[in-house]
């Protein structure tokens, strides 16, 4: 089973508009509510890809309400925690003109360490019988950034656990040894001083991460492997898409990959066929398996070139 | 006492950010929440200056849940039916870098015209011991354009309603005849073609209208009186600050020289004065007395020449 963890839950409310016009007063032409938050994605689409799943995390207020509804409803397991504040809501304003996407995101209700406590050891039970751990999106405020190592540390699972984290959370998780640590390249950029993706991914495995997979949009992913190798995979040409719930598909890939024990090279194919179908998909969070059949064998690997 | 009825209320979403840049994902640097609707700020204005308020409508679900508690909390009477789904939310962004306020409106849950009758049944008593009644703001989806003119005629005040409406739901409401329309110059635009603003206003006294209130933002008001007179209304200057909700202060100014019995030059002084007290506060639908004390006795009044 794929255990997904979300520090920081969201209700994701998706509006239409025919244009967005700073300053002015808009129509939403369509509006969309769903279980959002990074891990609750990454959750979604491995159950949209029949895999065994467990959501955890904290929730609170009526956003909580809504968010726990929606899981429900969509046939996610879970077991949310009553948290602290109200849980967040993001919005994510589509306009028809420019088909431009953005996204407003709220910070979160502040919770305390006794909060985050409970949870990772609510957690630990589950992931003692999880394949592998996912811990996905931003922290709320009030945690330290050794949130997600206390979590990785105190709840093991039995092929680890990967994290989706940025920054100064990213860094304080490598401590407790992931298997996986899966920054875009601007994350990456942002939390390690580096000339190029391999020399900042090896400082990352030289901090305690064991495979590095850093994503660039369109253009694939690079992973690189404790062992020395370098591998990236990409489909032959980009699609055209909604690239928001992109890097949480790529990340329910590769908990696919460890959970099933696959090759680095089958596991990568896999997560970049689940990457792509996400964005070929309307909402964030969702794939349609036809998609992924018919990508993932199109997926180009490339052994690279390089110093160990 | 002032009665205000809002057909389509929501749950009013602030968000504070650096800057809003379409097709980015921004951080959201400050939240805020509030009861809203036309009707709601109304209501709200004229418990902040002291005066007797009662505030209904029909409000639904968890926004419903959260529009009422905040209604409560701010200690402005009121009875909400229960409604039919959702009572929408409206997202009000705030972008610091260019001071601009960008607003996204949701339509509002689909409702019947046998819920419109059971909150115009409701309101009927509540009327008959008003001195005053505002209906204010949109439709919501489902009703037809005639459901203003049903709620005046079927519940009528000692002083008769204010009706602040646009397009075909403002010229359905005039058969019913309306004490006040206060339709901004845009609004009146599209509702009326006419070549200046008097030929307008007369044009809606023709179909219904006693007393037609024209504004037009820091430029001040144009009242039409039915006896020929036209008056404008206006501050020395306009003031900087936040309109959204001035609009709803002027309705409320209105309502309160109604209910006082004022003549016509002191009840726009005073309206305008609560306007402009609101373009001064920090969020829609609050007034602070010292600025309406303040700004009253400078608002400058003009008897404007014109064939009857």
């Amino acid at each position: 089973m794929i255990l997904t963890v979300t520090p920081n839950p969201a209700l994701d409310v998706s509006y239409e508009l025919d244009r967005l016009a700073p300053g002015e007063s808009l129509r939403v032409v369509r509006v969309g509510a769903r279980a959002g938050g990074k891990g609750v994605n990454v959750a979604r689409v491995a159950a949209a890809m029949g895999r065994p799943v467990f959501a955890m995390g904290l929730l609170g207020g009526t956003t909580g309400e809504q968010v726990e509804a929606d899981l429900g409803a969509g046939g996610v397991p879970h077991r949310f925690l009553p948290g602290p504040g109200e849980t967040r809501t993001t919005v994510n304003i589509h306009a028809r003109d420019t088909d431009q996407t953005t996204l407003l995101n709220e910070e979160g209700p502040a919770t305390d360490a006794a909060e985050w406590a409970r949870l990772v050891q609510a957690v630990r039970p589950v992931a003692h019988d999880a394949d592998v751990g996912v811990v996905s999106g931003s922290l709320p405020p009030g945690l330290t950034d050794e949130a997600i190592a206390e979590l990785l540390t105190a709840a093991p699972t039995y092929q680890g656990w990967i994290v989706d984290a940025r920054g100064p959370a990213l860094m304080a998780a490598l401590a407790a040894g992931p298997a996986v640590v899966k920054p875009n390249l601007a994350e990456l950029r942002e939390t390690v001083e580096a000339d190029d993706v391999l020399t900042a991914a090896r400082a990352l495995q030289r901090r305690g991460a064991r495979l590095v997979v850093v994503s660039d949009g369109p253009r694939g992913i690079v992973a690189v492997h404790p062992d020395g190798r370098a591998i990236s995979a990409r489909l032959p040409k980009p699609l055209r898409g909604n690239a928001t719930g992109a890097g949480d598909a790529l990340s329910a890939g590769i908990a696919d990959g460890l959970r099933e024990g696959l090759t680095l090279a089958t596991l990568l194919r896999r997560a970049v066929a689940w990457s792509a179908a996400a964005v070929l998909a309307p909402l964030a969070g969702s794939v349609d398996p036809d998609d992924v059949a018919r990508l993932e064998p199109t997926v180009i690997l490339e052994e690279m070139a390089c110093r160990p």
